[in-house]
């Protein structure tokens, strides 16, 4: 990815609530569900941006699917806790992105106090054809639209 | 639905595993997770009677989708507990199907025996577009299929 | 039930946003999800009167569990749309509660006006032993507060 | 994490179907969904091994944790696919272990062969005590249950 790189960009940030759904048997927020907390807070970053995705797949024929993702399990979340879930685009390529995202409480019984960081990923982003899932160049006005 | 009655269906089973994914921080399976069970057992029961249903909607441009359903919860499922998940076809109409589903415990811990009902519903599918979403009439083939 | 009914009670509403976990490769809300949609407005119901359900388990030994529902799927719902989700109390037992959920469109797309029905449910909760899932009387204090 | 590396294990396989509930509107896998999967193999591993983590909280009061994990998106899979997933243990330490898991085609029509792969993570898991979610010692008997 012969890539853009951003200094500091200001993080998007969503609220969370953490819900029976979210939990498991330990407790605690089971660890997939965590992907599912980033993804929301990606996609209202996009819509913050005026990008709809059922809306752009119409539109363009395309998607942006998650290609590869790191994630570090920080500290246990547990039900009716509150989160933050940050979004920041640190690099944008042809045909992809890189997501930093983070959870962080907002809860203050999680270590004493707000803003402790429960978890943390690393997301990449591609562009494919919604129908082959080849990828493909974002296009112009997208990626326009996207680090404008 | 001007419907035909069946007797006594042999009920199609399917056993299901209750892993980390399906419980709640209440130590047991999450409500909405017995609908999960539920579906893949009608999946196989579809499958055993030769329909795949990536195929068929790709072939007739339909599918099914459910419009009813009414779930009595029994008793409480823990991780590792194992089930037994069946379906049985009760009443088929121009456009839609009535399912019975239960499930019940392979696991003696439950309640020292196995066999016991943990779960139950009746689900009413309908068979739609897959564009519009509007009813229509189940195919012909597809009824034969059903009902043989 | 020996119980109270009450007439038209005023429905709390939490609006709920649809997220790619929730839709299935019909392109539509998958069928499981709706119950975790009102199971989150049942539990910000809950939080408005003043009920952490986590903070009740710890503080009871005791837990709500949904012993029975029956939902009705009226209209499909897609990515990116936006609801509002009800839950109002109608029947209060000693040991149980029943509470009609509707989920409306918030979203005018959905046949060209909001407030659209797209599903609606009739859940009955218990109140349990959160170790025996034995069926116990609802405390007072907590009752008084559902109630109030 | 004082480790001893394991050459090329054997890796433990698990079969997995693919079910609406794991499809997203994209018509493919939603991506949280492999975390499910490869939990589901691990959990099987550990049962191959004699090792039910339901009783093994029971028994000592500790539990296994996921604390990070990397996962690559190869090739998108569909409604009705069957997988082969993997687990290997490929490093032990005190406290924690990393397994490498890969989701392996079964359908032929994947890429017009079977053995394809899909995704694959390297997971890795630490040992807590599960009421303080602390991490602690792996129990020695457990450890010599995992590398025997």
């Amino acid at each position: 990815m012969s890539a853009a790189t951003h200094d500091q960009p200001a993080a998007f940030q969503w609220p969370v609530r953490v819900y029976w759904e979210d939990t498991d048997a330990g407790g605690i927020v089971f660890y997939a569900n965590y992907l599912k907390f980033f993804e929301r807070s990606r996609t209202e970053w996009l819509r913050s941006l005026g990008i709809e995705q059922q809306r752009l797949k119409n539109e363009t024929g395309g998607m942006f699917v998650v290609t590869e993702s790191t994630i570090r399990y920080l500290r246990p979340v547990r039900l009716d806790d509150e989160l933050i879930v940050t979004a920041s685009l640190i690099e944008t390529g042809r045909a992809s992105l890189i997501i930093k995202q983070q959870a962080l409480s907002k809860t203050e019984r999680i270590k004493g106090r707000t803003g402790a960081l429960l978890c943390e990923a690393t997301v990449r982003i591609g562009w494919v054809n919604a129908s082959t899932f080849q990828p493909e160049r974002i296009p112009a006005p997208l990626l326009n639209q996207l680090t404008a």
